[in-house]
Parts: structure tokens; sequence; C-alpha cells
């Protein structure tokens, strides 16, 4: 099963970290957004083609590193048509690379609709008698406020393309709580969505060889005692870990994630990745390579300060 | 402010509802299939041109009928970065035919994430000394499981840019009950999260002259009694209501989204108006607009039995 795949790959690289692809023009070196916008001028496609170009070069520097990459739909959505294009070159260069790729796309909807986004990501589309994938994904994340029909045909694609999931438990900002953290039944809003997660794992048999479910969790690096509780409560599902750095969350505080194996998590870092030539002398940025890998190595290193993958 | 142009688009045409634009192949006549895989190969741009061709033939159809379209984003996602191209030149269409966009793309995230898809559908991106709005639409779809960080960055760009959204709040689909009616301290899930818009209302002073804040709310038409206890206790939310007709919501159960004055909401069908054509005797499909046509009409006309715009 998919998420078989993800811990096998986390053990092998000893590194339970994914580098989350969130390009914005700000991020990116002066040099490669030259050398886009003279191919296709300062327009939605010049820009697209700098995030790519900027992607590309990230997953380069970091996919013997990183067991996975965690593009943000939502930065190449602003630029439309030619971002997408972007994504979809992303998404294939770095399965090409073997990497592990969650789009963070954060879907939900009902029946039909729902079909459709779950295919979008996890599956294909018949075109009379050709079946085509647009991205391919090996995980999406989910928003599962609409209850199981809105998680359900996802799940039927992590069984039938063997696919996984993260569902958003307790995301990892300040206003979380307003809606995750309500009481209700004795229970937090958070736990019900994590309990669909288990409904829908005993229900469709998705547990892997390994022991954890396609229907992972998204649970914030901001709130360790969250993790801890849900860890506990939860063995079997598998954690993706935003909040790491930029957000605040530390390494001390992610280790509730992991199991006494060191499985069962993944943490995220973008802008700390991504951005980590800002902080070196170089100001053209021509190091954003060495700079990425860099700061992934000091993360990993920082984790497995306090979590041994055995 | 855009809710009130919203009700005055409805107020304009005597007709409270929306036309959801959720092409699937399935449902467009064989004959423009056909035309369009002729240009482009039976590919996801070929696709993608099918479902053009069948949305702006239905824009054509519906647009002196129906004050307001909503795209379904899922479907042109599931055709990659070909069918967002499809859904660019649709929203601009529609924008053309003076037609209110809703973007129906259930879109939530936090901080810049959520800024990056605001802007992606209520704004634009800054490409150097260039603004560029890839879709501009009117409105979109918001789910705020996130809570207030994933919300505001769309309240700022519907001040800003003089926009809408429609918050999840009752979904129509039948395990909506599962997160959306749990108790918490005496409330439901879903008054919590209509609270959220009214405090945003508040703080943000987003109520326009016709009483109708910016941000509105989706509640599903096959909850007659929740519709009718939200009306009551939200008196200056605007309501997109999905579930009319092939979901099982009737026109006496959506009269209870409106207020005194027939005012306050807007009622979806999708496939009942796209599909009418399959219910005709032609099989051919070549009366799909007046097929499309005669469905909306006679969904206004079965609405407006329980319902007085005034």
């Amino acid at each position: 099963m998919s998420m078989d795949v993800l811990q096998e790959k986390i053990r092998q690289k000893k590194n339970p970290t994914v580098a989350g692809l969130d390009p914005k023009l700000d991020y990116i070196p002066q040099y490669l957004r030259d050398e886009a916008f003279a191919k296709y001028g300062k327009t939605l496609k010049g820009a697209a083609e700098a995030y790519r170009l900027f992607c590309f070069g990230l997953i380069d520097a970091l996919y013997e590193v990183v067991p996975a990459v965690k593009p943000q739909s939502a930065y190449f959505e602003v630029l439309g048509s030619a971002g997408i294009e972007a994504l979809e070159a992303v998404v294939a260069y770095a399965k090409e690379k073997g990497l592990y790729v969650i789009m963070d796309a954060k879907r939900g909807d009902i029946g039909t609709t729902c079909e459709a986004y779950a295919e979008a990501y996890l599956g294909g589309i018949q075109v009379e008698d050709e079946f085509i994938a647009p991205f391919d994904c090996d995980s999406v994340t989910v928003n599962g406020y609409l209850g199981t029909d809105g998680i359900k045909p996802f799940t039927a694609l992590c069984k039938k393309n063997d696919k996984s999931i993260f569902l958003l438990v307790k995301t990892s900002n300040p206003s979380s709580k307003e809606l995750q953290d309500l009481i209700t039944g004795g229970r937090l809003v958070h736990t019900a969505m994590a309990d669909l997660a288990v409904r829908l794992t005993d229900k469709e048999q998705l547990v892997g060889k390994s022991g954890w479910s396609a229907v992972g969790a998204v649970v914030g690096a901001t709130h360790p005692d969250d993790l801890k509780n849900l860890r506990e409560k939860y063995p079997s599902i598998f954690f993706l870990v935003p909040g790491y750095g930029a957000q605040g969350g530390k390494a001390k505080d992610v280790q509730y994630a992991f199991d006494k194996f060191g499985h069962g998590a993944i943490v995220n870092s973008s802008r700390g990745i991504m951005c980590a030539w800002k902080k070196t002398e170089d100001e053209t940025g021509r190091n954003y390579q060495e700079a990425a890998k860099a700061e992934a190595i000091r993360m990993r290193d920082d984790i497995c300060r306090f979590v041994t993958i055995l």
C-alpha cells in the first residue's frame, strides 16, 4: 500500500521530512526570473516558467536527501492554466526522481464532483477510448468538512490505484481552534474528524503491511499536546506535520508525531528550504540549490536529535 | 458591494437561480465532442475544448434567463492545464454576457497559501510591473474548517476588489451531519461556522446597501428545517442553495432560504439544466440549448410559485 511506500522511502533516507514546493516570485532568485521572462515575457506564462525552473532546481538539489515533496496547488493556481501546466511538469519531474508526491490541494466536495477531484489528483479520466492522468500524484490533502461523502471518492482511488490521502484534522494555524477544538459529546471536533478516518480505514480495509492506513491526517507542529494525544489515540494514522520552522514548530515538538520506532509521521518545511538562499551572503541566489540542500539536511538532523528511525 | 449586485441581477431577471456548469463528457452531445476531438484529438485538450463549446452554448442559451452561473472547478481540474484553460475562457465569456460568476472551488488554507487562493479567484498577481488576473470571478465558495485564518484572505479581497464569498455552512449531502451537525456548547458545528461569517462581517464591515454581507453561506436545499432556522438566525447572510432537483430538494423546501421580500438566496441547478436534452426525444442533443433554457425557465417558475421577488 501507498503509505508503506512513503514509510519505506523515509526509512531508506533516514529522513522523516517533506519539502514543500510553494513558489512565489519573491522566493525565486532574479536570474531565474529573468531567464523565464526572457522566454515568455512578463506574463503568467513567464511567471509559471520561473516557478518551473525554480522547482526543478529544488528537486535536483533535494531528491537524494528528502523522500517526498509537497507541491502547494494554490501558488500554481494563481497563475491560471499556465501555472497548472508548470504544476503538471513539477509533479512529473518529482516522480521521475523517485520522490513521493503529496499534492497539497485541500480538496473536498460531494458525489460526482468529489470523484472529479479524486480523479484529478489520484487517477485520471476516460477520454473516449483513452485513459489519461493529468497529475497521478501519490497522495493529496483532503478537507473533510462535508463528511464521509466528501472523503470516500478519494479512499476509493486509494484502494483502486494504491494511493494515500491526508485528511485535515488539526491544522497548524492559530485560528484552527475556532472550529477544530470545539467540544462535542466529550470529544473535540478534530478528533471527530480523525474518527472518520478510522471508520473509513476499517470499513474499506485500508491498512497496509506496515500498519499504516492509506488515510493519514494533517496535524500541525504548533500543537505538540494535540500531536501527543492524537499519536496515542490513533496508532494506525500516519501524520503529515506542517508548521515546523517559520510557523514556530520546533524539533522537540514534532517528536510526538512519531511512534516508538520513529515511524508514522513526516514533517514539512516549505519557506525554510525554498528561501534558505536569502539567509546566505550571495544575494544573487545563484546558490539557492546548495542553500536548500543544506537547510534540508540541517532540518533532518535537527529532528533526528529527537527521533530515531528504526 | 458585490452581494448587492447579485441581488439586483436576481431582481431584474425575477429569477433566484444559478446555473451550475459541471461539465462531463457524458453530459455533452456527441456532435460537440466530435467537433472538439476533430480539432485536438482524443486528448485532455480535446476534452477541454468539448467542455468549452458546451459551456459557451449553455451560457448563450441561459444568459437572458439566469442572473448567475457557477462553474465547478473539479470537472475542469481533472483535465489538468487544458481544463483550466477552458475554465478561464468560460469565466471570461460568462462575465462578457453580464452573468455573475461564482467559482465553486471550495478552497481554504492558511496564511500566504490562502492569499494565493484568494488572489487566484478574486484578484490577481503582480508579475514584476504587470498586474494580471487569471479568473477575476465575482465570488468563490470557501471551506472554513481551518478557521478565520482561512477565510480572512478572501474577505480582504471582498473588501478591496468588491467581491463576495460563500462559506460552506450546511452542505446538501447526507453525510454532512457527521461533522456539521455535531452539537457543541449548545449550538451546531455548522452554526459555529455561520457565526464566523457574522463575526468577520461585523469586524470588517462587509454589509452592503441592500443589507447583505459579502460573506454568504452554502446551505443545502435538502435540509429545509436548517434553512428555516438559519434564515431566521442570520438575517444578513445570503444563501447559495445547492441540492435542488437531482439531489432531492424541492421548490417548497427552498422557499425557506428567502426573506419576506423574496431576497437573500440563490438556488443552484447543475445536471437538471445541463442534461435536460437527455429527457427530450432528440437523442443527438442538437437541441441541448433549447432544452437547457426550457428547464431553467421551468425551475424559475417552480420556485417562484413559493417565492415572490419584490
